[in-house]
């Protein structure tokens, strides 16, 4: 197992490779903050030069790290130095060349994609046509689809319409040594053997790289309503998600900021957000234009019962001015500090209240600016921790808030990540999360798909 | 590898196991309509018994075969003898000793199950409190949410509400050498490494033993619409899907008969229908009371355009009526053979019209009776030829056409099962409907499940 880097550039296609150390600068790094120098940029323009890469890295044991826009926040696409046990420099795998809609089939509603191709791009192609690809992950005017599935992206729409994963009908791509796989098909049922597409789906460019996506689409919903509203107690806000349900509405979205986040999201773009209430809720619902004013009358009936202040959006320009708020969050928070903590914990929905305290005493106890907001409808709560990078004393604080956030997660039998997935962020509290059969299990598949351990080495798992 | 069935004896608890002739001939059968004796029946009470069943089977080399209800139509609860590499007779697992419910969280909205519950008596259990289990096979009177969970099973409903494998949060269980796992969590969100969940589901018994099964609930929907329409042009009752999913109605179930299903049903049930049309359109919607009179609007006027006569059922007793007609279908037919071969092919949406005009073809070339019905909505066909089990020349016709089916499926890119699985009936199809890559790596994935092969041997791959 000794790496031969100079033999794997004589075997693959030059026209594909670069060395390039600005090339290289601008594949080093995601959305963790961190930065690795990768020892090159492989740049496929199709299968065959797709294929020709990954066997020439599993005979040469050169690490492989997929990317699509590097939008990830759990380090899935950093090309770490002597990654795992190949001690090598990695490559990373860019898939600009390959960014095409192959193909759109209107009658079966499902689409062919290169894994490169832009989410934005594809869902305003798409919506052209008067079909929808919900999955809205808060990047996805840049990040890649092929990164989506690899992921597994979430978003605030998948409340109603379910995550990436719901919306892969088939993935073509190569396993680790490099032989083609083509798992899944173009229908909306199939029991042909075991699943192996849900196991491609979410594994971080761990178990195989994707030459095209086959999606399924919707047809486009006619319109939609939007409400915020405030509240003074955190139980009520968490309880409005039953409430609607219970009530036959489905929203799309129902996402919550917390009093922090109001607060900091007001300084940051003065939307006139009153600064006093324990909890925002964002709902959004849409159907049939003949629906939308019944779904307003019954959310806006449920609402008055806890809300102590409500605000409506009925049309687009309206719509968007209040998605914004939460849009802005985020970025809003960078004030707060230039290194972020993404925790992306996923919880039993009735336990939110209780996790929302708990996090709060963590904060208290070390120290820290920590601030949620997030998914409330499905319990997926980001959880943003703003400090400085540079201060080591804060990066230690840090690092205990977070092992604290793990084992608050455990006690309530919740995820460590709901969307953004393990890498290299959340790999040490993973095995703390899983039981230790799972563990070796995947451990084991890994071997089966990537036998010499070349693809995305040192993510997810030890 | 040398099975011992008499040390196996011994080791397990007496007052799970039988080896009592009349209990055996109870445990034989599935269907398939097939016979095969266990060498005994084990009924464990609970996840220690379970346990240990699983790890002395394992030690000794004893196939098990799980069994819920014995419904399965592709033969995945057989306990063949001489089970697959073992050459020994399998031991059947009976889960008549775990059928409890172990939770309802209204809160969370999600209940936990033992493996051998039916499945109405849970749906029923949870529509008194006001929720609602969606997944609903024709078998779901007697069938077993355990072996709904390994054949992911499927029903009308799943158009709107997905399958099986859209309500499992998680499944704890035993691996074939009898270790504990606990795959999946109660959140709605889990991107905590790879998703075991998903193997697990749909693999007939192959690669884990379930003890218990965590399922998500959604609200009961508080009112349903039925429509019956009759098409004189099959392409005119494939192309209603889309009509109606473009003008926003997802309809809970497009069910579809075939002329000669209409007329086997007619002739069992005399239910008043027509017989001159080619093919018969069972769409239902559900949703809020407020949106039936829109559903109904919308529904009535696609349906206008190209139906020749359309049948509404608003009140519930009539609407029952209409199903009634559907769920005879499969019972009707038995007047056609003693022996049935159940086709239930998966095909891309716009090869609907096209597949049954093959099917035609196969019928009149190998001179056989072949009807076919069932989900239009996700181009899941049920094709089923009714023929005399007894006669050798009959069974190896029907062969042909099996075997002609399998290719038809394979030239339009559809899987050669949507719900049934593939068990021992399909098991030879498999090779043909996937690549040789995936086949090798559901090979690899098996044998990290069940190093010694003991779990259903036999099934599914070879």
């Amino acid at each position: 197992m000794k790496a031969d880097f100079a033999k794997f550039k004589t075997e693959i296609d030059s026209a594909c490779f670069s060395e390039d150390p600005i090339n290289n600068t601008l594949h080093s790094y995601d959305a963790t903050n961190e930065f690795h120098l990768p020892a090159g940029v492989v740049r496929p323009r199709n299968e065959f030069d797709l294929q020709q890469i990954i066997r020439s890295a599993n005979a040469n044991f050169i690490p492989l790290v997929p990317r699509g826009a590097g939008t990830g926040f759990s380090g899935g696409a950093l090309p770490l130095n002597k990654g795992g046990k190949l001690c090598s420099p990695s490559v990373v795998i860019d898939f600009l060349g390959m960014n095409k809609i192959l193909e759109l089939d209107e009658d079966d509603m499902v689409a062919k994609v290169q894994p490169g191709l832009v989410t934005f791009q594809f869902q305003e192609y798409v919506e052209q046509k008067g079909f929808f690809y919900p999955p809205d992950p808060a990047s996805l005017k840049t990040c890649t689809l092929g990164g989506n599935v690899a992921e597994n992206a979430g978003g605030p729409r998948c409340l109603k319409y379910g995550l990436t994963r719901d919306y892969v009908l088939a993935i073509d791509g190569f396993t680790g040594d490099g032989k083609p796989f083509h798992v899944g098909k173009g229908v909306l049922k199939n029991r042909s053997g075991y699943d192996l597409r849900h196991i491609l789906i979410g594994s971080e460019g761990t178990l195989g790289v994707f030459s095209s996506i086959l999606l399924k689409l919707r047809p486009k919903p006619e319109d939609r309503i939007l409400f915020i509203a405030f509240f003074d107690d955190f139980n009520e806000a968490t309880g409005m998600v039953n409430t609607l349900l219970h009530k036959g509405i489905q929203p799309s979205s129902m996402e919550f900021m917390d009093e922090f986040s109001v607060r900091a999201v007001e300084r940051h773009g003065k939307f006139g957000l009153p600064l006093n209430y324990q909890a925002l809720l964002l709902i959004e619902a849409d159907g049939r234009s003949d629906e939308i004013p019944f779904l307003k009358r019954r959310i806006e009936d449920s609402l008055k019962v806890s809300a102590k202040e409500i605000r409506i959006a009925i049309e687009h320009y309206e719509q968007e001015a209040f998605w914004d708020i939460r849009r802005k969050t985020s970025p809003a928070l960078r004030a707060f500090g230039n290194k972020k903590a993404n925790e992306d914990i996923s919880v039993p929905r009735k336990s939110i209240p209780a996790v929302i305290r708990g996090l709060r005493e963590i904060a208290d106890k070390n120290r820290i600016n920590l601030i949620n907001f997030g998914h409330i409808g499905d319990g997926n709560i980001h959880v943003n921790i703003m400090y400085d990078g540079k201060n080591p004393d804060d990066q230690f604080r840090v690092n205990l808030a977070l092992t604290n956030i793990a084992s608050l997660v455990n006690e309530v039998h919740g995820a460590i990540s709901g969307e953004h997935g393990v890498g290299t962020v959340k790999k040490r509290f993973l095995p703390g999360n899983v039981d230790s059969v799972s563990y070796d299990l995947m451990r084991a598949i890994k071997k089966d798909f990537d036998p010499n351990g070349i693809l995305n080495p040192g993510k997810m798992l030890y």
